[in-house]
């Protein structure tokens, strides 16, 4: 198909295309005659993946690329794609304290957790504990345990997703790509999951009643707060 | 003090606090004669907030300005800085497609959850799902009531931390401060244990055996299999 059709039915713009493919992000097309290239369901397929991991996981093109290579490496295990994955967890700026990662591998060796030190969620767990402590916050430690509980809730959902994925067509590459999706886009439906469970909680404890009468949404409620001052 | 002592204290360059300040991030500094001027205590607490937001959570400078005017704000009511900390959640590039908001709120609704529509959280959960289904992915049912049951053993967590810095001081500012920075560390602070707990998981089915024996971390995992080939 021409760059025109791959577009419409992508909703990728050519231009975009056309930058995925230099940024090797994307296979070229491949020449089909003079002045004349042709893209197939490969490139459909991989663009709509590239959408994903970018648009709606938030990665960045390095990250996605990194990833990308992963899933085409065919010698490589799935377990290593998921290290890789694993590695597009965006990176603090500075490192954690010893203090900090001390607590987060408290936590996970408590819980019988077998995980390496250079697991990037462990340095990520633990920039997050610095910065309570540097804005003064009480002890974290209860809320710390809870959210130790909820991960391993999570992981054993990935991990039956990628197995559902293995067993039911035995492609490597498809599970691959479940991998490395699964792991990006649980971030954000975890983050989304918890804002709606947060507004729910609030509710619950601070009253409302039905929420259409008496908990306005957020965008109104500062409105209304304006309005009554 | 001055800015060179500022800096010292924070960590954070001179150039880089001035840029804060002319973005309206942080105050000016307090004018005490010609070409003079000082910073005080209130600067060190919000410059360190800052960072927390902008270089733990990965809030933009347009996202960290919102919630910094809101925790400002001392007529907001603390459920609706809870409501702007969570519209700090990334938009996804495209909307959500009606069913699967509906699939979302399918789930919530299962649970009882009172959750208003323009909650950030459902358009990003939905558009998990929007991604999920185009890379042609198996069904995600059985995942998303796991991930929602986790959800709500953190956002438990979230109001418990809230509930005890509001009872130890009382104080709006702070515990505002504490809502905002919960709710944008506590998505790193997820997707870091989640990594590890997927490690762990993944050790367990896969086999390993004591991690430090057979199972490389992933940085080596891919030189070890690239030296195998």
């Amino acid at each position: 198909m021409r760059i025109s059709e791959l577009s419409s039915r992508t909703g990728v713009s050519a231009p975009l295309i056309k930058f995925y493919v230099r940024e090797g992000l994307l296979p070229a097309a491949e020449r089909t005659g003079h002045n004349r290239t042709e893209y197939d369901e490969q490139h459909v397929a991989r663009l709509v993946l590239i959408r994903s991991l970018v648009d709606v996981g938030g990665l960045s093109l390095a990250a996605a690329r990194r990833v990308l290579d992963a899933i085409d490496d065919a010698d490589l295990p799935l377990a290593e794609v998921l290290g890789v994955a694993q590695g597009a967890l965006p990176r603090p700026a500075a490192p954690a304290t010893p203090e900090s990662l001390d607590r987060v591998r408290a936590v996970t060796t408590g819980r019988g957790w077998h995980v390496h030190d250079d697991n990037p969620g462990l340095e990520a767990a633990a920039a997050v504990l610095d910065g309570w402590a540097r804005v003064g916050r009480g002890d974290l430690a209860a809320g710390l345990e809870r959210y130790a509980q909820a991960a391993a809730v999570v992981a054993e959902a990935d991990l039956d997703a990628v197995e559902a994925i293995v067993q039911s067509d035995g492609d490597r590459s498809r599970a691959a790509e479940t991998v490395v999706v699964g792991t990006v886009l649980g971030d954000t439906l975890m983050a989304g999951l918890r804002r709606m469970a947060q507004e729910d909680a609030s509710v619950r404890r601070y009253g409302g009643g039905p929420p259409d009468d008496h908990v306005p949404a957020p965008s109104t409620r500062s409105a209304a707060a304006g309005a009554a001052r």
